[in-house]
């Protein structure tokens, strides 16, 4: 079976040292803070954690897959319009289950996908000129259906599709993923008629991905949502388990706190080294980034609580940040997501025999490069003092997919915990919406608007 | 005209207060030190320092813009083999220069680009399962003609167009940018008879953008390379200025080595609010970790030096790490780059006009939505005394490229000198190297591989 595996060898003081690494000491005092931590986290499954249950919803499964079988062959283009929460999970199974090129020449009659989680004209536009109305189905994706970016990507890709394909076969484009009852896009799906599923309460955005938000894009490229959702299974039954030896998303989550606080390391690198998987780092950044960051603790006191996750790709970073990994100040502690059965095998061939400096390579597969790359990396990384683990997975598959995004939503749930913040609000982006809404001329914010142009008479500085 | 501005009000006490921003002190104090600096870097330029006169290369500029012309209209596809600053700098300039979706359906005789700048079988295999040998140029770039991989991607696809192709008219599909006298690769060039063109010396790889290494298949994927080197050039006039204030490169590379030093801000974020420049972070990624990331300064201390780069996207990332950036730790500081004028308009249409949720988006441009949300950003940073600056070009074009290119290139050679450290090498990527030669079983590294086989007796520790 392909089972996660998190391999934690290498945070530990046995292998970089006490300074940088783990002490077994420091491992034996986490262990009952952290089944605290998950006893609370799992007493609020039947409350308002219900992303936990994400894994068991028959009826939504089914209504899905009924829903990508009834299109099945109609479209060429799937377009996501979300952003943030709404579209991280579903670009990060695409690319992970997708053949990497499936966008240029789609094959198999699955849709190209088209995820919008940008507001730039460029892009937007440019996208826009390439479809054709009559071959997409455009899935607008807000909780809230209050979020500027998607209501906007949503009035522009209706109005195309009611002036090529009129009001009524418009309808037939456009699927609609929201709160079940409340908000604006509620209200349009009801006047419109429009499909439609269910953001359910207690699944924040970023939590999101194994609920319509990401089940649905996913079912219409052709991914095998079942599957993924057995694996998010099997991978809770794994993170229930009290024994924090045996928990992978205990010891994950006390690893990541650990590096910040005991060993003074505020930065996560995500290694992927797999084309397949780079994008689940970006999924993993936004749960990371917005779960722990956080100005409060649950107290009200001023802790300005993170760790700052960073995203590189091996090997191709190892001709980017390597220098600065291996070299650099110790703030750093690494996960390599790593797959040891690549799908594709792909031979040197032998020649130039007579040059040694390619003739090492002739015979061998690329896989055994690439992995040779990783682990020498790990050494490399290990004996220059830095910390790191190793995310794997035996092979790259819907099933492996589900525990790893389950696992890591538990382990951040627990880090929540450890670090005494709120892990699941976002209070520190209304701010920046606001002013956005000031600066348009929203009706209601005004006295913002009026505040910001009095504050922006600095003397600017500009070379 | 379209020039380059660097717009630091955000990154001074003024605006975030004397513990986050800096003081006219402070300023004051690196002007002196910033014009040696800049002193000792012009000094070099006829010396070791070569890439600084790189804008002005007119035979080089023929001879690739002769080339180019010379195959126009016979490829559908160009394939770069190459990695970290043979990559970066070319996968920027496509995706700032051609359209977004350029690759999805080349219009104008323009060909596709793939730059595989990875070993990752599952992707390699599949772009190759894609092409067609007939229609496809391959360019093969490495300075020294020794990355490994590299080579192993030339010679899986010098073997797939040999055998579709020909021994003969397999020489037409390859093209080699390397050492003009050195190296394996050269070798292979002057035995196969391959059209090749020249890493000059005193030019390295991540500062080769502007030498044939980026040129080359920038002029084959259509964009402009003699206004790309205008705008180099114009930019290498203001970089030779003297005076602190009017030369961005003194001011920008002074920035960041207060932000680190003086205000404890170790990481730097690149926030690109445009999706065309999103990718020119990754290329100033490798710029700043590789050449600042350094264990020992010049007298050969213990220093581990250097800050962490991150890039970021705009809008997309306030939805993601925004809320880590305003409230997190005070370890931050932010680089926005931004476009002035988008190229293109995207209204938004009315619709819904009782539902106030959505109405007040109506009639604007996206552009409009995309700039508030950029500018809300920056307050809401700034307010929470987070320091940020501005790096804009009015428009996105060939000369705009160039200009942010060599200023940024410029600054972190003068950063290299306030830092102490030696911009130009990277020996801590060796130990990984070495290491995987010795795994991949290299004939001169039996002894390496022995020692890593003893030292990884210890236990494993997996969950």
């Amino acid at each position: 079976m392909n089972t996660l595996r998190f391999d934690f060898t290498n945070v530990l003081a046995d292998a970089v040292g006490p300074k940088h690494g783990l002490t077994e000491a420091e491992l034996a005092a986490i262990t009952g803070p952290s089944r605290q931590a998950l006893a609370r986290v799992q007493a609020r499954r039947d409350a308002d954690l219900r992303w936990l249950d994400l894994p068991y919803q028959a009826d939504v499964l089914s209504a899905i897959e009924s829903f990508a079988a009834s299109v099945r062959g109609r479209f060429d283009n799937v377009v996501v319009c979300g952003i943030g929460g709404s579209a991280l999970g579903t670009i990060a199974l695409h690319a992970a289950l997708n053949a990497p090129t499936h966008d240029l020449a789609p094959t198999g009659g699955i849709p190209r996908l088209f995820v919008l989680d940008n507001v730039d004209p460029d892009w937007i536009a440019d996208v826009l000129g390439r479809l054709d109305p009559a071959r997409t189905l455009v899935n607008v994706i807000s909780k809230s259906g209050g979020t500027a970016e998607t209501m906007s990507q949503f009035l522009i890709f209706r109005d195309r599709l009611v002036k090529a394909l009129g009001e009524e076969a418009h309808r037939e484009h456009l699927v609609v993923t929201t709160d079940e009852h409340k908000g604006v896009l509620r209200e349009i799906v009801e006047r419109e008629g429009y499909a439609s599923f269910v953001v359910p309460d207690g699944v924040g955005g970023r939590f999101s991905v194994l609920s319509p938000v990401g089940l649905l894009p996913a079912a219409l490229v052709g991914i095998d949502v079942r599957e993924l959702l057995a694996g998010a299974a099997y991978m809770d039954q794994r993170c229930r388990v009290e024994a924090f030896d045996e928990n992978p998303a205990q010891v994950h989550a006390a690893v990541q706190y650990l590096m910040q606080t005991a060993k003074q390391k505020p930065i996560a690198v995500t290694f992927a080294y797999s084309h397949r998987l780079r994008l689940a780092a970006d999924w993993y950044a936004q749960l990371l980034a917005e779960s722990i960051g956080k100005r409060a603790d649950r107290d009200g006191n001023d802790v300005f609580a993170g760790p700052t996750p960073v995203r590189a790709v091996g090997v191709t970073d190892q001709h980017s940040q390597v220098q600065l990994y291996v070299e650099g100040p110790f703030d750093k502690w690494f996960t390599l997501l790593s797959v040891e059965r690549p799908e594709r095998t792909l031979e040197i061939p032998h020649a130039f025999a007579d040059l040694e400096g390619v003739a090492y390579l002739g015979g061998r597969d690329m896989g055994e490069l690439f992995h040779a790359e990783r682990d020498g990396t790990r050494i490399a990384l290990t004996e220059a003092g830095r910390p790191n683990a190793t995310l794997s997975l035996e092979r790259v598959d819907a099933h492996g997919l589900g525990q790893l995004i389950q696992m890591l939503e538990v382990s951040v749930a627990i880090m929540g915990e450890h670090y005494g913040v709120d892990a699941f609000d976002q209070p520190g982006v209304e701010a920046g919406k606001i002013a956005a809404y000031a600066l348009m001329g929203r009706a209601g914010y005004e006295e913002r608007r009026a505040a910001i142009e009095a504050a922006s008479g600095r003397a600017p500085r500009v070379v």
